[in-house]
């Protein structure tokens, strides 16, 4: 008899964050498959086992799950904030694919979570506020050409762009590449927001410009949002400045 | 002595999806504001005060909510989703940046909550698993030729498209165009995924091709993710199929 596997956005870290649906899920099943940073984000319980893998073994982890569930297990795969924005739901659909006959019969659900963007987005005002664009700086599985490619048609038709992967030990050049490219195309004064580790105890948000942002504020946990030409900020007295995209568009 | 303004996300509908920040802010307001649909979905409660309004009327009941707080109640604005996505955390940054200084010095914050796309997306599996765009089809305050523009620009660059807005009764063609528009550029065979209600007791999910998409499969509640060319749909034995955008491109 099969079990399930479920697919479950712990959301950006905080637990008021994680949903009620997320909670169930994750005390229902019989093993843990994720990155360890994420992993421990989940309380221990007795009789569940929990399987860490790093975070570059995205295919294996998910093969792992998918096997152990079709064995008869209750299965939760853990991703940070919502697992269909560049993180597990993805991977385990492609395993599906390529995989044995049974995977394709097993039943998978996903718990969507706050994904980055959106936790960013709230703790500044409203940058999202407007049409906007999630675009992954990894080139690890698109080659760097597309990337500039998607920049510009981002930034030339008036897309806020959140950036996610955005920088990496193994990927130090990449996001001063993307200012670089963005500032052909967007306006000197562009807002720009670093999010790091939010909703954490160790949250950094810096709001800066096009002209200023620099690489060096971000980590493997910071979470960008460039605005598009419409973004504004708005300075407050002994408060944070707002930043938000007005829902409209002057002609 | 003022109160504070919280913008609060209450998700698709399912209170399993509501997070327990969203579910501490609501219970600690003395007044709500909102959409009449959206504020029937949080429980009554003795002392707290309900100001309904039309979903048109955003920016006055931005302002009578933020009137209210400067007055010294504790106020929630409720939006359905996520209050940044295409909803009241943008109208309220527009108010305060228009307003009153009194305004700048409130205690404002934002509750993020499970948008549509997440919602819709993690139903049918990892639609949004590579780069994608939220648009709002809305020519309210935008005109009709910006939104073409960016319906070209995120197709051919190979953005996965989410769709807000996509219609109503005073905006009746504009999916089909935007339809129209986007078979210029991608495949027939796109996928397209209709999400209506989602999460909610009357969910119809529908998955189909670009070919095949037709504007009366949606209505006010329905969010539309158009794939790339790049996305996938996964068939499954009595199982309703996967749909999904891996994580790389091939060169």
């Amino acid at each position: 008899m099969s079990g399930w596997l479920a697919v479950i956005g712990l959301g950006p870290g905080d637990p008021m964050l994680l949903t009620p649906q997320a909670q169930a899920a994750l005390a229902a099943a019989d093993a843990l498959y994720g990155y360890g940073l994420y992993l421990d984000r989940v309380p221990a319980r007795d009789g569940q086992s929990r399987h860490v893998s790093d975070n570059r073994e995205e295919a294996a982890r998910a093969a792992a799950a998918l096997a152990r569930a079709v064995e008869g297990a209750n299965v939760a795969v853990v991703s940070g904030g919502d697992p269909g924005v560049f993180a597990m739901a993805a991977a385990i659909c492609e395993q599906i694919e390529a995989g044995p006959e049974a995977w394709r019969a097993l039943d998978v659900s996903v718990v969507p979570g706050i994904t980055a963007m959106l936790a960013v987005a709230a703790r500044v005002g409203a940058p999202l506020g407007h049409d906007f664009c999630a675009l992954s700086l990894s080139d690890n599985l698109k080659s760097w050409e597309l990337i500039e490619r998607r920049l510009d048609a981002a930034a030339t038709a008036g897309f806020v762009i959140a950036l996610y992967n955005a920088i990496s030990r193994a990927r130090p050049w990449q996001l001063g590449a993307a200012f670089e490219r963005l500032r052909r195309h967007l306006p000197a004064t562009t807002p720009v927001v670093f999010g790091r580790a939010v909703n954490r105890p160790d949250e950094r948000i810096t709001v800066t410009t096009l002209a200023d942002a620099d690489p060096v504020s971000a980590d493997m946990a910071t979470l960008i949002i460039v605005g598009s030409a419409e973004t504004r900020v708005v300075e407050r007295p002994g408060l944070p400045p707002l930043v938000y995209s007005p829902r409209g568009v002057r002609a």
